[in-house]
């Protein structure tokens, strides 16, 4: 096994879902190791929060470019820094950590705006750092079986591209009537950017579904809105798809969808063959030939590199979200060390999710912005 | 028991899947009983299938509109006429058995076009005669108990509607490289009309959703495609809904779906609960509070006035397509009855699907042309 | 198609289950027209559930035995009877029409008694009469499917059989407390026989174990319960199966299964494959070879002559217990004819449940009875 | 946090499933690091085991007597063990190592009989040391709040426990054809004790339907069989069973069930209501009241303090096996530390399976030996 990796940590102080689910997701394939920490801008909330997880206090910040400083000069510094805080830090924090020669693991989405993303991009390139970002569904086994069913051409030349997400949690208007701190910043323009529940989830959909179709849409014509009153962002989007080729498809995400829970979906269907993927029951996947019998198909069963790469326990014993998320940790450990050797990463880390697909993801956020901005006019994706 | 109604029949010869459906579904609740038909155009064919059929060789006709004549001038000749024809015949048969006097029960879509369909409406009024329409879905129990939630406002107020209908059987063009006569007329604008896949079951779609949520849309953006290269008409169709009031909703159905049979679902989602309908698993109903638990809500098991009406047999006894199609007979049944005898029918036979569906669904397809012909600009429907 | 045979029908009067079950199956296909009844021993409830069903009158019956006489006199008398009573009646009314000419169509267990069981057996042989038996279960399209899987091999050679089927309709003493005419007569041991749950149910789970897996048990370990206090039958029975050639099984039967409504459940493994069927859902079966993906068969699609005989509507249109039902009705008709026409019934029709397989249910009975009196030891079943 | 616990590890060196299975588990609430291990007895073997996974070479041992010696001797010496290797090695290693005054986590069965399980029992007791046993499917935060309900009353009382596990990975002599090291100690009784699928999952499936009901039964009625020529050991199992009370069940497992993956089921009817929990979609429980509508209970979203104990991520975040199994390590855990301040353990904490519950495995075991040498007689369990 190569060496463990030094990891620092921004953001996921005490009481942070996404925290916690980051340091579980290192953790979870023995490849990192906790070093440092920038838990809060709080010194006192960061200390205890660095306390409460067994950190070394020495190497707990409240300064997130004190940490990129001090860890940069050490000799045993941390090597790659995760940031897991809301999205108007993203570009500051990881602009930072990239200058000062880490790599960065960055939730989604990627920035603020597709400059920032386009900027965090170049800066990445330029100094030959990781910058991987959490498509958390995007390191599922059957995700990415079904993905290379796709390049293996087992669905024949697609037509169809069905991308969905709902949630409830935003059903009400939690964000004003709670102390629930992630609709807090989520509901906030200033710290989550332009988009709402189009940027946390949306963007999810739209890249489950260019991450497994292999496609990117050229047009869209777009709608958003906001079903409870008085919120600042978008609850809801939908949408139709144009693809280069002749494909269709639509999207849509809400956090507004009675008694859903995380309920992500894609069907992709060619001229041979349609499959399905439902992240509530990641263990399995539906594959069926026209006019033929569907296949659930299951992780543990499946034969792709790309599968088994990605998979820790045999058929029949589930694995879940943590695993998804460990997956990238994973693979972006692989990118890391390979970046060091000076070689290529293994075939099958290359699934891993980076800037590009934040890059990406602000493209067809502006292109839904501008789309409802125009009563749904059909838009062109930036290339 | 009422008297058994005496039944004609339209279309529906020898090896025409949706004719034996008809008389099958007739038959299954017993409330009439076929005395004629006008099952082929060609007298040989005609004769033939009335004789598969066992039916009364002095009531076969060619003509249909001999058989109106003729069924109308005996004491007992035919009450009702089941019309189950290609597309084309739809208007002109049902206007010679109006003018005659029969009752009618109608393939959808009705007509061929929204002039054709709303003059149906007004002579069927204007003679006082029932003009029902086999939106067969509306007929399963589980259906009507969702239209009787959402009436009951255990959904609470309607934010998103999403209806999808599926299938494969169009994947290839069979209009041209096989025999098959359905997908040769439906293939065939003459006979089907100006919509193809969205005639044929994106109506479905939209009526089972307008049935359900009580809801009809303001506007709509649609496009429409056609997948299979040399087909007439689309063979796929997708489209954003605006409704009265705010609620958004996506509606999309193909038939080049790879893998799907007959894939006809409906969501809908309010501020209170969401409900889910798959027409492959017709026994059930799943129904969800906000943050809450999903109910499998069951037929047989569930207790509203429309779904008892609607159901034959105990809960666990799966009930299917024909039993639906039957309640529509039964319903009619009631209405011929009612008028018959200067009464309103009973409550629950007010579910049935009549010439109204089928104005809406006129209204419903030339808005979608209309969009797709402005490249997927909102459209508003007819009111 | 062949002539309508002339039916009649014993038992079904107003609020009988069953009796409308059997009158919808036996329309459902078009063989058969209703001419007689005996639906009451009772002349005034008789005469009014014939009125209500619109029977000719003075074909209205309160003794059976009369309406044997009379009906095999008239030249157009029932050729074929329904024996829809409790189980009491099923042999003297069985062998009474049996005797006059008929043939007979009896709902399950056959009789009383297997020595009951074994006279009827041979004196339709004598006679040269059908009796079939109302398996319904067999009549579903996927259990003959699975049935041909396994004559073909598919599954290899069997291993394991499981069978069960529970309901919770006896949760409670509803025989005592309330005016259920259906659990009257079901916990009456006179008019039940001997065997409460398992004559009821589990006779069903035994023969459809038979009818797919093609194998008969030769011993059985078994015990009956009775949950609810009060009951003079057994309302739960379970048991351990041992099968020539050294295949395993287990069978249990339950009324007092909390939340279940006719859960009806069979799975064979093979050395090759396994399948499974659940009752509420037979539209699909699913098969599985050793190591393998899970199919999801579907009615419809599946090309077995078998499957294809017993399907009316295409794959993704359900069809349900009522269409099992007039399944065993058309080959019960197409027995007939043959008989009549002195040929061997189509190959497909050979599926029909009869006579014998009502003695086998009493073989079974038979030996669960004895194991249980003998505290569960291992029983050899009757050859 | 509590500290982090210093575990040393016994078995699972390269190659072996449940070994990496036990370091995930450990590491995956970061409540243990592991600091030594005897990962083979093979000297070479146990070294490049440790090697790689970067264990420090002077902890890594090759004779467990020697390590549990010089561990506990050291000021920073393991303070637990996790036992994974084949059975008979259990109670010899478990000894050492309490004797040593270590806490022990050992894989199930617990010893090669019940002697053997008593005395750990014993020895634990009198050393008052943990001796956890991984009977992992009681990690699932919905197996725990099924118990939850069941202790709440929520199903009345229990009338009737179905539980069955499935596999097919034995379904071809691979113990002899392959060269899979499981496959290979499993079928051997010198390793593997009198016991084969029945001790390797029989097991499992007995100690859930305990845990869950809360109920042992007082006899059962059991047979063995082995399908697959040759092998040595049982590889399906079957029984009856009876309860106190009169509460009556079925369990049965096999590791031949062609086309089963670890289908591990239980189901509980009570007076009330019924469950039913499936390992394979472990983030749901299905829960119906008498005659009512079941209700998909979902991990996140039910409100035991059971459940949200053994919770990690949010509802609609599936959660799989190695959460299961990570959570009797947190349990663990937290049992060794309350027993290091003398103080209880948290109530959630005791859902724990231990060395009881290993005893109770090993009663079960010679209770189905016995009962299958009196060929299926009824047999009394050892209080």
């Amino acid at each position: 096994m190569s060496r463990r990796l030094r990891l620092g940590m921004l953001g996921g102080g005490e009481g942070a879902f996404i925290g916690a689910v980051h340091r579980t997701a290192a953790r979870l394939d023995d490849r990192y190791e906790l070093v440092a920490a920038c838990l809060s801008s709080d010194p006192a909330r960061a200390h205890a929060s660095a306390a409460a997880i067994g950190l070394d206090p020495q190497r707990s910040y409240a300064d997130y470019r004190e940490m990129a400083r001090a860890e940069a000069a050490r000799p045993d510094g941390a090597e790659v820094v995760a940031i897991t805080t809301p999205n108007h830090l993203h570009a500051p924090m990881a602009t930072a950590f990239l200058e000062a020669g880490l790599h960065v693991i960055c939730d989604k989405p990627l920035a603020m705006s597709l400059d920032e993303g386009e900027a965090l991009a170049a800066l990445a390139r330029r100094n030959n750092r990781l910058l991987a970002l959490t498509h958390t569904y995007s390191g599922y086994p059957m995700v990415r079986h079904a993905r290379a069913l796709v390049k293996a051409g087992a669905l024949g030349s697609i037509r169809l591209v069905q991308a969905e997400y709902q949630q409830d949690w935003l059903s009400e208007p939690i964000e004003r009537t709670t102390s629930n701190k992630q609709a807090a910043w989520r509901a906030d323009p200033a710290k989550t950017g332009p988009a709402g529940c189009l940027g946390d989830i949306g963007t999810h959909a739209y890249q489950l579904a260019a991450f497994v179709s292999g496609m990117t849409p050229s047009h869209l014509a777009a709608e958003l809105c906001t079903f409870v009153e008085g919120r600042a962002l978008d609850d809801h989007v939908q949408m139709m798809l144009r693809y280069p080729g002749g494909a269709r498809g639509l999207l849509w995400a809400s956090q507004v969808a009675a008694g859903c829970e995380n309920a992500l979906r894609l069907r992709v269907f060619g001229t041979q063959a349609g499959l399905a993927f439902d992240q509530e029951h990641p263990n399995e996947l539906w594959f069926t030939p026209v006019g033929g019998t569907a296949q659930r198909l299951t992780r543990g069963r499946v034969d792709s590199a790309a599968a088994r790469h990605a998979t820790r326990v045999p058929a029949g014993h589930p694995e879940g979200y943590l695993e998804a998320f460990a997956q990238l940790y994973a693979d972006a450990a692989e990118h890391i060390h390979a970046m060091a050797e000076g070689r290529a990463p293994r075939a099958e880390a290359m699934d891993l999710t980076t800037v590009e697909d934040g890059v990406a993801g602000h493209r067809f956020i502006d292109a839904v912005l501008e789309s409802h901005r125009r009563d749904g006019s059909w838009v062109a994706l930036a290339a």
